[in-house]
């Protein structure tokens, strides 16, 4: 090969989701110009990534310790949990910086076409945390799909044994969207949704 | 920060040219999900990038050797030299494999605003070659672009003294496109440069 390095950096970097032949040699060449500081902090951040990021015992979030940093906090309101299919979706609800209770990791939506039945997730170990913390409220943030919804209505039955409430969160129509070009299912689901004001 | 380890991968990877943090979230959590050795690889190569890679002495090419495989190739016809902008370039020339000679990477491209005059360019050792290397013809792929036409013309008018046959790539219809939506320059010089049947 005639360029060895760069060809197998851009060999690497098209391993990644999105990112093509184009896309890789740009990337590559940008690296190649950065400051050797700032390249290795990039692959650095990857080892550091794959060497210690586990699971949390608790609410499966990704971290670098046993308990991780949202779980560990003191000042977070444990009585509410906010259920998620997956620990990016954590990264997500944090930015929006309106939620301050704990998480609870499904890994994953109930689809049994793919074989994902319910046993797959971690619904038993939220059950248990809702007694253990004595959860007031459990929200259920999982995606506004099929799979999602599905996951969300199993869930929901589950807890009405417990004395909990349990809220979905909302549907609508996305902030800075136009009415215009909003799809038909999402508008009669923001106009149902409607408050007053 | 909540997840520590991962918003350090994604703020790592917002530094890459094109990647929000939209895209550095989803590179972020596929990394995560990627084998060990598969990730390491990536790092690896981005290291290996930013230690080992440098320039050519004779081409400017990039290498991890004195002289880049392309120069040191003794298949290749040493009387042609393809000159271009940038070592990315020749990765570009290379891929099409319609090319059996040598490069020459300027390390840029005449722009007298951004303080890009002649020589800040590798033209003095590309004369240089061209009279060692008792050269047959020189092809100028610069871009096809204001700057990459006067360095074009600039490097036609010093080789003029030499006896060398100097050669501008071709301008035209890209390949798979549609006349219809063809620039009226681009189509001005495709006509102007139609060759028989």
């Amino acid at each position: 090969m005639a360029q060895g390095i760069i060809e197998n950096l851009i060999t690497q970097l098209m391993k990644l989701p999105g990112i093509g032949r184009k896309t890789a040699q740009r990337l590559a060449f940008f690296i190649l110009n950065m400051s050797e500081e700032d390249a290795k902090a990039i692959a650095k951040a990857i080892n550091n990534t794959k060497e210690r990021a586990r699971f949390c015992c608790q609410c499966f979030n990704i971290t670098d310790a046993e308990i991780c940093e949202i779980c560990r906090d003191e000042q977070r309101d444990r009585k509410k949990i906010c259920v998620v299919e997956e620990p990016s979706n954590i990264l997500v609800v944090e930015r929006t910086g309106s939620f301050d209770g704990l998480y609870h990791v499904l890994m994953g939506a109930i689809s049994p076409i793919d074989g994902f039945t319910p046993d797959r997730l971690r619904i038993t170990e939220l059950l248990q945390r809702v007694k253990d913390n004595g959860a007031t409220e459990v929200i259920l943030a999982t995606n506004p799909n099929t799979k999602g919804e599905m996951t969300a209505q199993y869930i929901r039955e589950l807890l009405k044994s417990f004395n909990v409430k349990v809220t979905r969160i909302a549907y609508g129509l996305p902030m800075g969207g136009d009415i215009e070009f909003a799809d038909e299912v999402t508008l009669s689901k923001a106009i149902e949704g409607r408050r007053e004001l």
